[in-house]
């Protein structure tokens, strides 16, 4: 069973009350806890030793990514994140220093956002570490972006550069917190997800919670990471460099609908706000079904896969 | 290194803001979210197979373990849970409908606490399985029992039974949410904290939070699990029945203080309101220094241990 199927197998049991907003299904819960100007925004991840990074990686880095990809669903929902409380589990015999060394990277990364650090529970764990980040954040009242609000015609757009995350972006990037921000209050975005499991999946995660619409995404508009195009040129077994961008994972950008008649408007704004931060129209959405790429030869199906656990 | 030796080194590097009411350190993180009413309450805590839980017990009775244990810490803090997200690991090959009960038994402890669960995330570990659960909660504003308010001469109280608890109590206790609301509500409690790593452990961390005071613990007033006593049965190497109580660790029970003149009205009250929870007063705070046994003998160090990951 794959964790998608999982989940979508378990939603319906799980219980719901008066402080909900939204529930599972979204970049992060929202929850309204009685701030009259606010929602506050709930979310847990956790990263695995030998899956989300290698024994060699360096603590400040495991660190860093373990609140980093939270802090990317919180961007997601177009809030700012609040405080964090974590669980670290280390295997008996684990160096102390590398304990250290992963909290001194998480904090870090915390103070540069503003991140309170309120909880550091330790267990053990046999064979491996492991980390888990819980987070709070806030948003305005009712202006969480969700993924559910795409509409047919919509223009997708897509933060950043995508694929070969492996080589290094998967333990540096930084959240587009300010970005989502940014968009959330100058512009009417209709959707949005944090690029965990790969823009082809993600997307169909965002086109599924908006109601089943379909996408064509255009190849040559792909912003692909030179890692990515490094990796295809390694041999006639690479990798190409434009399923390695819808399929890698791990790429923590934006991916968000707004109509297509706000497109020009979003871009220029934002490459006006962010003049570092790619911005590209990668398509559209569609009444579906389905979603698509558009390359030279035409029309095929966007790949499936991207990264999944459990698989 | 011993885990609460690493927590106390990574304590000072923890960033805090203006979100913050109390950080890392008590049985929840207090925060002021902008509610007039009400604190959040925060925290984190996680069960790994093998270490919590064995690979043979209920799913369900794993899943409500995994929740209960962070009610507890809301319940410690005098104050009641609103919503959980949830993070399980599962082994490759470990069969779906062992995840659904877990998520089954879970969901029903949530529901019986009302509380939302909205996120349910799904990660792979190699070799067995975990759960981490997040939780926030609400408790009036200031009104939050910590750790650190004991004063010398304070009765100390305990509920339920302690020791044994591995004979099952672990797997199927239910948190004290709505004694320690009752409390709080009705008693000016000093001090309270849940009982999670065995009464010598716990009260311990309880005296080093309220400024390095003392304690007397009278052997006679404890309340001993008869799972605890029949154990102590078993052989000339059982552990007595006296220890078990103060180190086996995970009864899930309130420990708290209050001033000696408040202590028999709170016996009576809780013995009203709460005819089948057992209430015992079973010692004083001291000026210091060190925690103390008074059995048969006369004074003794309170034994050290009790239940400590990373040992």
């Amino acid at each position: 069973m794959r964790e998608f199927e999982l989940i979508s197998r378990l939603m319906p049991m799980l219980p719901r009350n008066d402080f909900v907003v939204a529930g599972a299904g979204d970049d992060c819960a929202v929850l309204d806890l009685g701030d009259p100007a606010c929602h506050t925004l709930f979310k847990t991840d956790a990263i695995v030793e030998g899956v989300h990074f290698l024994p060699d990686a360096e603590p400040e880095k495991v660190g860093h990514k373990a609140l980093a990809r939270a802090l990317s669903d919180v961007a997601a929902m177009g809030g700012m994140p609040v405080a964090a409380v974590v669980t670290l589990a280390l295997p008996a015999g684990r160096d102390a220093g590398w304990a250290e060394g992963v909290y001194r990277g998480l904090c870090r990364t915390a103070a540069r956002w503003q991140v309170a650090v309120v909880g550091g529970e330790t267990v053990t764990n046999p064979g491996h570490a492991w980390l888990s980040v819980a987070l709070v954040g806030r948003v305005a009242r009712g202006k969480a972006v969700m993924r559910s609000g795409a509409r047919a015609g919509d223009a997708l757009m897509v933060s950043g550069e995508l694929g070969g995350s492996i080589a290094g972006h998967h333990l540096s990037f930084e959240p587009r917190l300010r970005e989502a921000a940014w968009l959330a209050s100058h512009h009417d975005v209709h959707a949005m997800i944090d690029l965990s499991d790969g823009l082809a999946g993600d997307l169909r995660h965002l086109l599924a919670a908006s109601g089943g619409l379909g996408a064509e995404v255009l190849a040559r508009a792909l912003p692909i990471r030179p890692a990515a195009r490094a990796q295809a040129r390694e041999g006639d077994l690479a990798k190409p460099a434009v399923l390695a961008a819808l399929t890698d994972g791990e790429d923590f950008e934006l991916l968000f609908a707004v109509a297509p008649g706000d497109a020009v408007a979003v871009m220029d704004g934002w490459r006006s706000a962010f003049p570092n931060t790619p911005i590209r129209c990668i398509g559209k959405v569609t009444t579906g079904p389905g979603a698509w790429l558009r390359d030279a030869r035409g029309l095929q199906p966007l790949p499936k896969g991207g990264y999944e656990h459990l698989s």
